[in-house]
């Protein structure tokens, strides 16, 4: 650790207290907006920034919350199955470069703590973890089970990973005794899908306890309070089958999360909702609306949500639907899905078609709530198309690198593209409407 | 042609006058409903059954319109610069392979009227054209212009395209002199980007003349009604930047199109309504809500619509976002949109890609529409995947080819996959709440 935790503040009582933040200013800048307004949306708890504050700042750190472009994670790491520290390495590289806002580390398999410490020495973006995988990894396999882990392991899990240099973490802390009871009597197709969801019910139906991040949640803030660690608090009911969606269960742990988010204001510590999973395309805007009820408007980070079950192979393409309407209405984290969700961990190549897909829905959705401040982007381009400007359009493209896979022969004729050849409506429009468009 | 379509009636007078109608018998039994449903829907102009009556009935006929299944069209076709025989009927077997349930030829470029009769002498769906652009590929070019095309002209076209078999035409029949002149005071980024609509424009300001299609729109009815051609009111105005969306010349058009529908259905022809294009993703259900309205529930065929401008190369999902949206709000039909829209003219990958995306729209918009009779698939492939049965996930996969190609290492072990590997949450949840899913 590069200095005492104890020295410092978190950032909600720095500003609280009206202490300077400069490390806000970049991303102030970054988009396009007063700092004021992040101070005052991470005060109330709208917007978190996530940045253990025992470390460096990353090179590019970013707030997430109301009133600021939508951000897109990419979660990496390996499984029992696929462990090779170059393969996380070089998909933690690809996220960034596809241009990942942040990166979960999920990884499972291997030695997973040295990866976690690799992956975080050379990220340049927050990096969050899910800590009680490392209760699984530790107490599974080879026919035993999570059943003996003690509550002092869950948290400990928690504080090692603030302590390693974590920026937030999920920690599945609404899943309640009550909320699994409700969920025993949905009958829902697919169970528990949260692979930390499914064990720390193992452990309570077992034991016979309540959720130790649940009924130890002042341990945990004292916790979090340490590293000015983010707590995303994870939805370990979620839906994972179209017909689970928005289930009794699934809302009685968002307002359990609501309740915790509250504790955890008052304490200084900032919190990050999680929310679904699969849901009905009309499903959507009810699920961010009560989230943003049920929480006092902490921000959203939805998986996906994927708005149908049966295109395995494509779930990048359900996600983007999904992520693209939630965050229209409010949802302000993107958690990336990629194509082979449901079938294999990630190549390289899922990575970045997960994360370039996430980013398309979200700047779909920014069109919506930002307003002129995001859509300056598509006049760029429109004007560009419209003067068919090759080399801009490439530029501007949100991936230059496929948009100028697919465009070569255009540019080097320099004018029109095989698409309408001769039959340009854009060259039939500029000549009948005397319109060039604006000259950037 | 195959008998004298004098004799016959086309489908909307013969529902009228209640005589049989068995080729829709098979429609039926594809969507899983009864025949009266189609037939009132024809009736009342809800509900289109594409097939030029006096060619036999294609392999594949489909029905498009309110209560059934949202529909996929591809366009293939070459262009000036790209034009294989071989190419275009590769990507014919690849785009009906894929699922698309209707195709359209937009060649432009070689032999066109050989290419046409080529492909729609093997396409087992729905076949539609452009006869616009007939007039287009025949006076233009070589410094010549579509400015010498007479009236006769734009029918004759469109008779031709009859005559050999079309099922449906696209005919910008609502870009009048009075939706032109609120264009041009609109100061748009993109102007026109319909092909066929920036043509006309053309031909209408430089003669001084009403569009031909909609002042001699009673002559097109009469064409129409030989062969039951379904017109396809295009929007040639229809927005191609994301600031242009929703405009005052878009909705002329449109409010247009809604009046030629009444004549068109008073006479017996069916109609199907053209709509955009670039538009953003909360403009999307407004623009539903108004061609239901004003066209007086005509089925609705969206291009796309593309919620963003900046994603040149993934274009099959900012398409993929724009057509969910507006399928569940009730747009019947998606053309899809390929990755490399606004790049290049499709390539048969390309194809592939943008029939399966727009399936993907479709199918997450008819589980609002349809409900659990489109949600059966989904429960089959969430029991599946519940019970780690990848054969069945493979086959029940909207494209099981994808799907197979990604998980073959899983089949093979039958159990688990790589993502959780030894950590399954369908395992754990299989043991800890006793629900096995059904057996289906």
């Amino acid at each position: 650790m590069s200095e005492n935790p104890d020295e410092k503040l978190g950032i909600i009582e720095r500003l609280r207290r009206g202490l300077p933040a400069p490390e806000l200013s970049y991303v102030a800048d970054r988009e396009g907006i007063g700092v004021e307004e992040i101070v005052s949306g991470i005060v109330k708890g709208e917007i978190v920034f996530p940045a253990n504050r025992c470390f460096p700042l990353k090179q590019k750190p970013c707030a997430i919350g109301r009133g600021l472009r939508t951000k897109v994670n990419a979660n990496i790491g390996t499984s029992t199955e696929v462990h090779d520290f170059n393969d996380e390495l070089a998909k933690l590289r690809v996220a960034v470069d596809a241009g990942a806002d942040t990166v979960m580390d999920l990884s499972t398999g291997g030695p997973i703590a040295e990866i976690r410490k690799a992956l975080l020495a050379v990220s340049p973006i927050p990096f969050g973890t899910v800590p009680a995988y490392d209760l699984i990894t530790r107490f599974c396999g080879n026919g035993n089970s999570i059943h003996k882990a003690v509550v002092d392991d869950f948290l400990k899990v928690v504080e090692e990973h603030g302590e390693i240099g974590v920026d937030f973490v999920t920690v599945h802390a609404g899943l309640t005794t009550e909320a699994l009871s409700l969920l025993k009597s949905e009958g829902r197709i697919a169970g528990i899908v949260s692979r930390g969801g499914s064990f720390i019910a193992d452990w309570m139906l077992h034991n016979g306890k309540e959720n130790p991040y649940y009924e130890y949640f002042d341990e945990l803030l004292e916790i979090a309070r340490k590293f000015d660690l983010v707590l995303s608090l994870g939805d370990g009911l979620r839906p994972g089958a179209i017909k689970d969606g928005t289930d009794k269960a699934q809302i009685k742990e968002l307002s359990t999360l609501g309740e915790l988010e509250e504790r955890a204001l008052s304490r200084g510590v900032q919190v990050i909702i999680e929310g679904p999973g699969h849901i009905k395309l009309d499903e959507i805007e009810t699920n961010v609306r009560l989230e943003k009820e049920l929480c006092h408007g902490a921000p959203f980070y939805v998986l996906g949500p994927i708005v149908t079950d049966v295109a395995p192979g494509y779930d990048h393409i359900t996600s983007a639907i999904g992520g693209a309407i939630a965050a229209s209405h409010g949802a302000d984290f993107l958690c990336y899905v990629t194509p082979g969700e449901h079938l294999r961990l990630p190549t390289e190549a899922d990575v970045r078609e997960g994360v370039i897909a996430a980013r398309i829905a979200a700047h779909a959705a920014d069109l919506v709530k930002l307003g002129e401040r995001a859509r300056r982007w598509d006049d760029s381009m429109s004007r560009a198309r419209f003067r068919r400007d090759w080399e801009a359009q490439i530029r501007l493209a949100l991936d230059p690198k496929q948009a100028g896979a697919l465009s070569g022969k255009e540019i080097e004729k320099g004018e029109g593209c095989t698409m309408c050849g001769d039959y340009c409506s854009y060259k039939v429009s500029e000549r009948i409407l005397a319109n060039k468009g604006d000259s950037k």
